[in-house]
């Protein structure tokens, strides 16, 4: 038990590094009134659409509450309650920490690129510190708790039970806030950029736009509360994941091994938080301007720490330091033998993985590279020929990184089996913590930007801004690519433990999932149509509410002919509320498709063909989805990003710079790519997590588990 | 064997039919002296580029020609030689057939558009007729000359592995041609559309563009030789395997009935050229000018006549009339037990399917439904959400195909297992004549239109062509449903073709399809991947070669000033001249990756984790090329139809009509679309069998077939 009260601890460091941080940000200088004033009205309008959000999440989540209860019991339904609430306050946080880091960015960035990069930087760091520690918390207190004071074995189908509860509880909500915010904040951008830049001729972020506060309020409920909902999600469900498949898998045979074995994946986290923490220290310039040099600095120190630390961990945790852990720990599935020391391979796997995804993503994103230079080029040919160009991007920036994730799933399977691969997915999310960091400085500094621009700040200051934004893309565009992958690596050791639980409820059921079973095909086929049919809600989601917009501003203008000549000032209000009430509505319905999916595939193949087929139908929709969606959702998010950064790279005076009819083309990509990689593209990844979950939740339903 | 020799029969009736048909066509008139001119032109291009690119073919041919032959005999190479021809001698002719009936159609529309249409159907059924029977003869003819004069048995290996041979040499040929032809038909369009519609401001087909020919000549490469080398492909992989299946499956059980049973889908085949035949004459417009309607008559009346057809058939091949058949035919797998009956069910089936999938074709690709008026819609915002909306709906367009496809699957096996799936695609492939007629029809209406605008004809005339064309769209986008949905179908049938080899190859091999199998996972992944890159590859290969076109006649332009007021003519040649390298040049390494994916897949799983698992992946890699590529097939194509006819309901006054900003809006979605539809999409159902044909080929050469 002591192992899981270290592993509290160093969840515990990192809300402390959060709460201390925070006081430092907070403390910073929030500019002149005018940006306070503007900072006043973003934070508003996030408070205003997360508040009706959660609001309408938390009655999704109550009548869910009641079926889990129904079905399953009573620790599921607190441990479904238990990821639904800090799912959201993971969300809640990150948008508050944004929120009040955006100005105080932009007044940093007047005194100089370093201090503007440090406060960004330190505000991403708070939310990504949050979210890993408040996910690591979570389970680690609600283990403790089971196996603790509660009395139960933790291989018990209690403790089983209340982490696929935990697990199910962050993957609804954080669907819900992925899908809602990816709306908001893209009906927004797009209808603000049609009706703005297109339409009226006047710069991004103009205060005379009624919708840029709403564009500005997008940044912080999407890419930033989305993003924190999503990663503690990914955090929750693959650490749970891997403990569930340890107590499923050798729970029997480990013996006294039992309680360290389930409790690594907890030490592992909390070990990468404190590496995690002091990477953070070393995102700095240096003599040069290279912000995402600086960034992966970070990164580099963070990854290259958790190696030896996680050999700590683990050595402590298995035996005494010296002790051959080979024989120690020679327990194995039916199939493959391991040692501590294959686990440790695996673990720097998933490392080396996250690092390959992170540089794969930076080669299909950076302005350097040939794919966003490609698309500029295309620019110069048209609209077309961009968007065409893209989409070929898109499709490309598909095959590295799954090569990448089929080599670690060889490496880690060939050492160690299942449990192989639900270790490397473990260190992969570990570093979640500094991944999550360089994803949420992105709004902090889009607002920034956003903020000196309608502020009328001094352009070198709005300079600044920029440069510390161009990076965004990129680091957001990473971690999409790393949340995916690792979404694949988990989807197995979900999928292994449908089979362990299929296995213990149903010994007689005899499944046959080959891939010779019709019923198999059926299953790959419906589940890879999942991601897809999501995707085209999400994105025709995103058209139909960026059309309210555009439809907004042009009455606004109308109404208010003195916006123009800043006479009267715009209603950004009415917009908000607007865009609140379409993402709201638009995300009901695609965010029950994975949760209704399953459990329909289910309910008709069993009906047709019997029970055997409906479980073998459902296991294979398991990995349809993952097939599907890992492609989609790569090719979405690189897709994106890399159309972004191509208007970007003409904008810095290539092909024509701003005005020329490339950059218009690369506008018209850039738009498109929007709800690529900010709406459908990542919300396919709860949704692959939530598919699974709600799999192994039914079979606990059927076999009876009711409390 | 009388069997074979009715098929044989009817066979020569579809190619009567076609030598009938078109002395008709011929002899009808070919317009005035610049019409002729013209034409000559388009069919000197299109002559020249098909010989370049069949000679480049032929080459690749040679060297795996060789390779057949060294690794498994003297029969597979006679089957892969007479494939490969005859797949190049369908493109060439629905090429030669095309070229000589699109001035004819534009003379004929000068009458009128009843005229029109059947000079334009006719053609188009002249192709339909000749690949239909072409492809129906190459395997009749090869299957008699095996079990006839050569004295095999039926279900002997050198006739499988001789019919396995035949499929790959239509299939290689085939994707060559689809992918050539659609880089060229595409480059061409795209070049031409940006540089002279958008650059320029001239009209499409305007005489002075120095790319018009080429666009011309793309037309009949690509849509109508690329398309009817592809459909020749599908029929006899799909015709082949299901002969093969039954060989490998009941071969040995069925005794007397193993030569009918082989036999039943040439029989299949041939009753169909009959219907199909006997559909052409109701192609009429009747009272209103519904071209549509027409086309649908037409088709209606074959799939329905087939129905009874093959009813009479199945009686006759496996008993007299009025013998109940369910104890005549009761032979099983090791799985299912199934009757006659049974079957012919199943065939049923895939007729239905083929009606279903042509519906919801016409309704996401028809201008009178949400889908096309949804993406018009999105125009009037803009470029932006022109291509959201459009990407949105190519997205969405593969959930009701997927969803029948699922059906289908599920009904045929229910009622006859994998020989009932293999029924049902065979009866599916038994229309092929029907619906290359309706989209061999579309190149020529394009042409006629194309001929009708440079030759300066009455407005009237291109009123009547465009109004042929406009269903153009619908029908191309109907044969790529078609054909990609049969591709799911065979692609099941293929893969137990492998697995059936397998055992009886590799006994001891033992392998696990599970998919609890982590090297099936990685199969599936690796499998998925390939469309994506495939259709990268392609998209990119467009883009640039677009990008060259451009170039050139921005060059013509400047070289010669005299080109806009008509006093100089444009060197139409050199355009097309460069539109052939470029796409010959792409074309290969694309269309090796299918070739070469499984081979290598194959070796390094062997080499990391020994044979069995080799064949595991490589199996699960077979599927996965179908779980991907079904899906990025269906969305491309039908998302590419969409944009097109949502620019053409622009263009008859909707949303601003011809010139408005929404129109230039749809002008962009029709250029992403292209590639997408002509291009990449297409090419991915030659691409599915492929893979699953080398597969076959590969294990035969591991178990050491060799002559």
């Amino acid at each position: 038990m002591e192992l899981v009260f270290i592993s509290i601890a160093l969840g515990a460091l990192a809300i402390v590094y959060g709460f201390v941080t925070s006081r430092q940000v907070l403390s910073a200088d929030p500019g002149n009134e005018k940006m306070q004033e503007i900072a006043a009205a973003i934070q508003e309008g996030a408070q205003a659409y997360l508040k009706r959000q959660y609001t309408t999440i938390a009655i999704v989540g109550v009548v869910v509450a009641v079926l889990v209860g129904v079905f399953l019991g009573i620790i599921p339904v607190i441990g479904f309650i238990i990821g639904a609430i800090l799912s959201g306050v993971a969300g809640f946080i990150g948008m508050n920490i944004s929120v009040r880091s955006n100005l105080r960015t932009a007044a940093a960035a007047m005194k100089g690129l370093q201090e503007g990069l440090t406060l960004a930087f330190r505000a991403g760091a708070i939310t990504g510190m949050l979210v890993a520690g408040l996910a690591l918390l979570a389970i680690a207190v609600f283990f403790w708790y089971l196996t603790g004071p509660a009395g139960y074995a933790p291989n018990s189908r209690e403790v089983i039970d209340g982490l696929v509860g935990l697990a199910f509880g962050a993957s609804l909500i954080s669907i819900f806030a992925r899908l809602g915010g990816g709306i908001f904040t893209k009906a927004a951008d797009v209808g603000a950029d049609l009706v703005g830049k297109v339409e009226a001729g006047i710069p991004e972020d103009d205060p005379r736009n009624p919708a840029v506060i709403a564009d500005n309020v997008g940044d912080n409920v999407g890419d930033c509360a989305g993003m924190a909902a999503d990663l503690f999600e990914t955090y929750v469900v693959t650490v749970g994941a891997t403990m569930v498949l340890t107590a499923l898998l050798l729970g029997s045979m480990l013996g006294d091994l039992l309680l360290p074995m389930m409790a690594m994946p907890l030490l592992i986290g909390g070990a990468c938080i404190v590496t995690s923490i002091i990477g953070t220290y070393f995102v700095r310039l240096g003599n040069g301007t290279n912000v995402m040099g600086a960034m992966y600095k970070g990164f580099l120190v963070t990854a290259v720490l958790s190696i030896p630390l996680i050999y700590v961990v683990m050595q402590y945790a298995l035996g005494s330091v010296g002790t051959d852990m080979s024989t120690v720990l020679n327990a194995g599935t039916d199939m493959v033998q391991f040692t501590g020391m294959d686990l440790f391979i695996c673990a720097v796997i998933g490392l080396l993985l996250t690092f390959i995804i992170i540089w794969i993503t930076e080669y299909y994103t950076g302005t350097g590279f040939r794919p966003v230079r490609s698309i500029a080029k295309a620019s110069e040919t048209g609209h077309g020929t961009n968007v065409i160009q893209g989409l070929a991007i898109s499709l490309e920036s598909t095959a590295l990184p799954t090569l990448a994730i089929v080599a670690a799933i060889i490496g880690a399977y060939q050492l160690a089996g299942l449990m192989g691969l639900a270790f490397a997915a473990t260190s992969m999310l570990a570093l979640a913590g500094m991944v999550v960091a360089l994803d949420a400085y992105g709004p902090v500094t889009d607002n920034a930007g956003g903020i000196a621009e309608m502020a009328g700040l001094d352009q070198s200051v709005r300079d600044k801004t920029d440069a510390l934004d161009a990076v965004g893309n990129t680091t957001k565009a990473v971690t999409k690519g790393y949340a995916i992958g690792s979404a694949g690596l988990a989807a197995l050791v979900l999928f292994a433990a449908y089979t362990a639980d299929l296995r213990e409820f149903f010994p007689e059921a005899n499944v046959n999932f080959s891939l010779e079973n019709p019923y198999v095909i059926v299953g790959l086929l419906l589940g890879a149509l999942l991601p897809y049919l999501f995707g085209a809600m999400g994105m025709t989601a995103v058209g139909r509410a960026a059309g309210d917009v555009v439809i907004d501003v042009r009455e606004q203008f109308r109404e208010k002919p003195g916006i123009m000549d800043y006479s009267e000032k715009p209603d950004y209000a009415r917009t908000v509320d607007l865009v609140t009430k379409a993402a709201i509505k638009e995300m009901i319905i695609p965010s029950l498709l994975p949760v209704l999916a399953p459990v329909a595939v289910y309910f008709v193949i069993t009906m047709i063909a019997g029970q055997s087929e409906g479980f073998a139908a459902l296991g294979a929709l398991l990995l349809g989805v993952i097939v599907g969606g890992l492609f989609l959702a790569l090719s979405m998010t690189a897709g994106g990003g890399a159309w972004d950064n191509a208007k970007k790279y003409i904008e810095d005076g290539n092909h024509g710079g701003k005005g020329s009819e490339a950059h218009k083309a690369a506008v018209t990509g850039d738009t498109v790519g929007d709800p690529y990689k900010d709406t459908a593209g990542p919300a396919v990844n709860p949704m692959i997590k939530i598919t699974n979950i709600v799999a192994l939740l039914l079979l606990a339903a059927l076999a009876g588990h009711g409390g």
